[in-house]
């Protein structure tokens, strides 16, 4: 057997590109266009670089403690990783050891079969229904885990409360995780059924709602056993997964909610805007209740649109894949932005 | 089957402690004492903060050819993670996928076995000798790959370049780590051996000899093939797991190596005072060519020893495992941490 057979060989997760393009107006992975917030800014500069040569809290408790109070949890039901994707892969490596396939929808966060090939994790995908919505009585079947986006992505479409409690009270014999990356876009967090359902876990980001992407802080709010075990495989993998600026960068962003809200509520009502104007375009489109929104048009071909609006020097994404190869995703950026983009796909339109 | 019994267990590493006491010396986790330099101060202070909204480059490869030109290598021969036990995480990961066990001494960085229980690979340890030194005919014999730390740890003992290409020569078939954490403080790197041996991958760290545990950067040189299946790795676990802070961190650090090798002189020089002063207080110890020294007094117990120089404000390492459970990891800290280290032993050891 050659040193090369010993090779793991798995299909990696692409993510949206970052191109380096001038006056790019990039809409293609859902990043905010607001700054972070001006005490983010004060950390980085009030940053003593004298602790560098020391390693950082390895739990990051300064931080763990904030988000825990933030959502009136114990600090033992936090867990933090480098990145809400760092935090899935540990998540499924940790959480998802049973016989029986994992669940979760055939159109979703298109990163979830790779952290299965990658730990050979036997999961069955659930097919949305034809408006892309979630059929709740699909996810009452044997399973050893059942995951979801909530929001979805690349949908943008929301289940509510009410739906994830039915989905926890079927499984009880199964760890359920919402992955709320997009909650706060108009969202409702289900993080009031901890109190009731021991085996749910739920997964958040500051890559978007808090405008943070480039430093790369995720986490999961849960029952303590789970998040213990959590640690256990963190432990085991990274003892120190988050520097000590990232750590200090974190709660500065926790101590300015406020400002970082009002920029949320700035997406959504450029949401609004981009869908009205979108419609009367005749375009088509799902509910969203993210920082994106999906959507086709029955007489222009998605690819097409995207590589047009592409040479304009406006990104966005687009999946070939089956079911939504006729649709593209678009983030939602500034006012200004999303007006320069409705005007592009206008000219557009008329020229097809 | 209960969601319980889904979670996975596992042993997790156990990290030297790193607590929050004042005026502590603090020599247990093989911390450079000094500064990471004028520019990592300057990029930290420049760095824009309004680029955080945008994902990071997802292989920083700014930093990477910045890595790569030191060395003389090529771009794709540098893989870069989160501090070097991501990378090593991810090197077990896939690296070792054969049917034989993997080699590594049986004294050595006690997370190589913790990787192993996480990932479920076969391992053998192979005993150092009386004097902890590697015996190279033992790395001759079948295997699904092999890792060592040179200079390893905590014994601080290296082996030559020779001896690595013997045990490259014998092992073709497996893949052959060296872990070079601690190469820079007096050590001769086997990078040279990378032009000979497809089958060789050397790992560093930005957490020793560039002052830089703090912001958690570490990497991986070797043959392109090797490095493209880490990626692929990589990929499918976290497809941004540095951020753009740390990228530019790291950048500066290897901008100002030449002040960074004038703190590695110091570490050395001080070194040689603590083992003259510790050599003539009694003490026994391996030839060390890190950071630290790994000591044993035949008079005096080690952990009595341990407890004694923490109650006086001084934290060293000490294992209480087989073999070891008589001997002091020892970090060489500043000059005058040093001097004030030995008086306090001196006083120790006339009270028993």
């Amino acid at each position: 057997m050659s040193w090369q057979e010993k090779l793991r060989n798995v299909e990696p997760y692409v993510a949206g590109e970052q191109p380096k393009i001038k006056d790019l107006i990039k809409l293609n992975t859902n990043e905010n266009p607001y700054h972070p917030g001006s005490l983010v800014k004060q950390a980085i500069k009030d940053f003593d670089e004298g602790v560098l040569p020391l390693y950082p809290n390895p739990d990051a408790d300064g931080l763990k403690s904030k988000i825990a109070s933030y959502y009136e949890l114990e600090n033992d039901q936090v867990f933090l990783g480098n990145g809400s994707d760092e935090v899935l892969a540990l998540t499924f490596l940790t959480c998802f050891n049973g016989e029986e396939p994992i669940l979760f929808p055939d159109i979703t966060y298109s990163f979830y079969p790779v952290y299965c090939d990658l730990y050979k994790i036997n999961f069955k995908t659930i097919p949305l229904n034809d408006q892309f919505k979630m059929n709740i009585d699909d996810y009452k079947q044997k399973n050893s885990g059942i995951i979801f986006p909530n929001p979805n992505a690349p949908t943008g479409e929301m289940i509510g409360v009410d739906a994830i409690e039915e989905i926890l009270k079927f499984n009880q014999e199964s760890i359920v995780v919402v992955d709320e990356a997009y909650i706060d876009f108009g969202g409702t967090s289900c993080v009031e059924l901890l109190k009731k359902y021991d085996q749910l876990l739920i997964i958040q980001t500051f890559s978007k709602f808090r405008s943070l992407a480039g430093i790369r802080l995720g986490y999961a709010l849960g029952n303590k056993d789970i998040i213990a075990k959590l640690y256990d495989v963190k432990n085991s993998f990274n003892s120190y997964p988050i520097d000590s600026l990232a750590q200090v960068i974190g709660c500065a962003s926790f101590d300015d909610t406020d400002y970082i809200k009002e920029n949320a509520n700035k997406v959504i009502k450029t949401r609004e805007y981009t869908v009205k104007a979108l419609k009367e375009l005749g375009f088509e489109m799902t509910d969203s209740y993210t920082n994106f929104i999906f959507v086709t048009h029955p007489n222009h071909d998605a690819n097409i649109l995207f590589t047009s609006l592409k040479e304009k020097g406006i990104l966005v994404r687009y999946f070939n894949k089956p079911r939504i190869n006729q649709h593209l995703r678009i983030t939602i950026g500034t006012q200004e932005q999303m007006e320069k983009m409705v005007e592009i796909i206008k000219e557009l339109l008329k020229k097809d």
